[in-house]
């Protein structure tokens, strides 16, 4: 049994205290940490049977009854509390990004170095059935050599204007995902980013100098060529869908709904809609990925997403932007490291 | 060439003059007669080249320019007219159903033996490119041996009560066409009835003496089983669909769109209805038959659809109102013939 | 919380324990009873914090800590442990069908008379996501007035034919689930069954008294029909589909799959099937339903499947066997009772 | 009755003269050229009702009854074609593209100034029913404020290598068609363009000096976005689709199927591939753009594609050509014309 601290009581946090009480066997959160808890934060913890419940992250990390730590915190805190953790001789599951400089990220890597500590960033869809059976098409050979690989990835509504100030921008907070997903897929890194983009969901994003469109083209090792199409915005839900395309065929994958109920009446033949956001559609996910961590910490074998998967779609997400500011392709080796 | 004279300038009848002269190579509709011959009717008649237009369906008969005729009166002189065109020595193309009264129908097919006359019913579904791939499974043992025939048979809406009384009733007016395609899916007669239906749609129908929804569960000669089920309305158009399972799987096939747009947005997932009615979504059918009918003419081979065809589903719809009334399954060979 | 004891470990015995100690919350399984426990089960119930495990289901009947009994025995034993479990005040979850015979679910409904005991039926499908919304469209008026419904239960493959011998035949051990379905989407009663059937899976299933493929057609109170295809073997595994279609249109439900991945190649655009059987489609549903009867017990609100929908259902599967052996429509009010 | 000649008997000037004779009213081909002109050709347009049978396409622009021309012949001939047949007063009908070389269709445009000729340019695209729908979902309104336009656009098998060297690269030969529908669909005018693109498929290709995998972006005047993929081979053969994108929601299509038949076996659930290729795929919206140019010039109103719809998408497929060689997105005001 994995004893796990939590550190974080934002959106996050709940998500993963709830999934690792109602689906992970072999772990249990006892402990969570976050500088502004509740009294109703608090209560719903104790509910889920979490002992320690405090506003001091420190506390969690000096509990020797805690094996491994969750780091939910903002994201400007994540690399500080992993050197910490690391220290600590805590294992690590760390939410995404890692931290959008990567200096810092680089700083975290030096510290694993030689340190038994596992440590694994959250990137939840890599454990979605839809995304793992795209994957399992591609590296069983099914469509062949990957020529285009398509990603639309876009949320059901655009998060406040105070939260994009702080997101590093969509490529960091948004496209982060998806660029993962591209390593992911293609088993390939990438070697050149061109981002175009602008704003068509509200002109608040752009006077906040961020952007809420985008189309992302990206180049890979052997030549195949990706892109990711972003909004901030479908009025029809969470929209998540793939292709990958190759010498011998196309594997696609689509959104998920509620139920299959498709109701035929004089209006026309009407689906449901996608399930409305993350939450309600990679809740499943979410316990996967913590399972793995779980089994890897277990069994002492490599966790299945390291913090080079974490390094990697950061320095995406950097080119991504160094070539929406200079209008042109970059390549990864432009990027400093 | 194929000269044809088209006998009734009703609906059906127009829909042969305009599919003939549009897509059918190596016919032409050289004259129509009509009791009812209108202005309108005899100008649009011109101007796609027919040069005899008459009331009097005898002067086509009698016509020596005339090759082959299309029966496509009301169906009470379907009979008549055919025993007079065999004797004038004219190919026949008959709308469905040949009669109502099975001994009408003996009467032309035993006008027929010795003939030279083709006869060819219009059961033009067999033409429908959905329904021929269906056939297509079955025979070539992609579903392996058929267990159960499942099909959906519903028009838009119901027509007039006057049309309801003189229609023969449900079954032999619009579940005939299903007869026929459980026997040309299955390959395989039907041995056994049991029809249940009501008035779900309009109380008129119910007092002219029909009903307007019917279930009807058929046996098969192998012992497999076939259900068909039809309503006079559809809110959302005509439904045509058809499943046929076996011991290796299942072939489905579904409805014909305008197009293939979806539209998502805040209320759905929405796709079109399926084309409106027979017209529509039939009419490549309705000139693959003809041209069928005239290559049978043409290399004197058999009709892909002969009197049997038309006698065979009458039996099944006599038996199916026979089960409707004294509410048990009805052989077919209780049927006297 | 509530305390459940479990009476039978056989395969359904097993779901309801996982489910519960993975899903539901505000319920535990404290003990567990079968005949043939063996070491293998004692060791996994354990696991799962069993505390008390018997060969004997009397010994959960006479322990105070148990609050409500789960009997998922076989069949024959149904009846006579709720007579025992309603003695000794247990709240109690059936699994279905209650009894094979008529007069022992009376003497149940009896002994239920004047107690406070719940009892729940387990008609699992009612709490499926896909049924449910399946319902709702109809209960809300999407579809306007019912006309037909149309049920398609498929399972992956035929049991035993030692297991079908003591089934009580396909009617009540498959299709009654169907027939509860039928009550639940249409919220009506059946008045008259019609089942035609046969052989075409295995021929063992024949000498054994029984059919493996079935079409049954109900009439329901309004007069709407409702029609059922059962088969044991579907090569593509468990399928599960329902259309309702009514006088302002149609909701249709189909099958779950693994994924939404659809590969196109040189041999088609294929995508997944359904998932396999009803551990893997309706693993949420057992949880799901036994939520329900948690919240019935805690709140003392009404069960949501009460021993008559458990009655109902035998009733029209006793009509089913009837009609079978009659070769006609049987009325429900027929069957003695 | 129009009377039109037809100039290049190759395979798109076949499937005019097919098309018109079958399916479009009001014309009728009464001459075509090619120099190649064989036997077999001149017995299958006689067949056809031809009469006029030459070498010499002069003949054809010389021919008082001739009313329009359409150009079918090598793209190098069109403009100087068109100016002939300009000056000849005839009606024009002409392939895509007009020219590769933006000069030459600024000749023609001028040559077009003050004179009566009706010119259409062949973007079948625009007349078929799925891009017609989904224009049709954008114009309205459906989907709001576009934001993102994609179309994915794939030949089933790449064209003869000696083809490729003539054919203007993939940008002018294949892409042309997906420009246009981008303008189509959008209404609005492509700003910029970024071409990424590469070798997949064979290498010959890329030795001719041209690449058969490209993702290209697009930025419109309104700020939206437009991305097409291409690819020269789909395993599974023609695959053309679009997706737009706004702020109210998507309209998208998909591919067309000969039938709707979908097998449900061991293997999976297995629909039909696309239909093979353009002549499939396109016969209805090759007579529809006949069609609709016979309207134009009978009824002395524009046509629906005019020059100018041939010369903006010349002038993208030269400025992505110019993207390609830069690496490097290119504005449209950088292309001298």
């Amino acid at each position: 049994m994995l004893n796990i601290g939590i550190i974080g009581a934002g959106r996050i946090g709940k998500v993963h205290l709830q999934s690792v009480t109602r689906y992970v066997t072999d772990a249990k959160v006892i402990a969570l940490a976050d500088p502004f808890m509740n009294a109703e934060t608090e209560e719903w913890a104790r509910s889920l049977g979490v002992g320690k419940l405090t506003r001091d992250y420190k506390e969690i990390l000096s509990d020797p009854e805690v094996d491994a730590v969750f780091i939910c915190s903002s994201t400007d805190t994540h690399s500080a509390i992993s050197l910490e953790a690391i220290a600590a001789g805590k294992h690590i599951f760390c939410e995404k990004p890692v931290d959008h400089d990567l200096g810092k990220i680089k700083a975290v890597m030096q510290a694993l170095e030689g340190s038994n500590v596992k440590y694994q960033v959250g990137f939840n869809r890599r454990f979605d059935h839809n995304f793992a059976a795209a994957r399992e098409a591609v590296a069983n050979g099914r469509i062949g050599e990957l020529a285009v690989l398509k990603i639309t990835s876009r949320d059901p509504g655009a998060p406040p204007v105070d939260y994009i100030k702080v997101s590093g921008g969509i490529f960091l907070d948004m496209t982060i995902h998806d660029f993962d997903m591209v390593r992911f897929i293609s088993g390939e890194e990438v070697t050149e980013v061109y981002a175009a983009g602008g704003v068509t969901v509200d002109p608040a994003i752009g006077e906040a100098g961020d952007i809420d469109t985008a189309v992302v083209t990206l180049r890979l090792e052997s030549g195949a060529l990706a892109v990711i199409d972003n909004c901030r915005r479908a009025s029809y839900g969470y929209d998540q869908r793939l292709e990958a395309f190759g010498s011998k065929g196309q594997v696609a994958i689509s959104n998920d709904t509620a139920s299959s109920a498709v109701v035929s009446d004089a209006s026309g033949v009407t689906a449901e809609k996608p399930l409305y956001f993350f939450l309600e559609r990679y809740m499943q996910a979410y316990a996967a990925e913590v399972e793995a961590f779980v089994a890897a910490v277990r069994d002492d074998t490599p966790v299945p997403v390291g913090i080079d998967a974490g390094l990697q779609s950061v320095l995406i997400g950097v080119a991504a932007k160094k070539s929406l500011e200079l209008g042109r392709p970059v390549k990864l080796s432009e990027i400093e490291f």
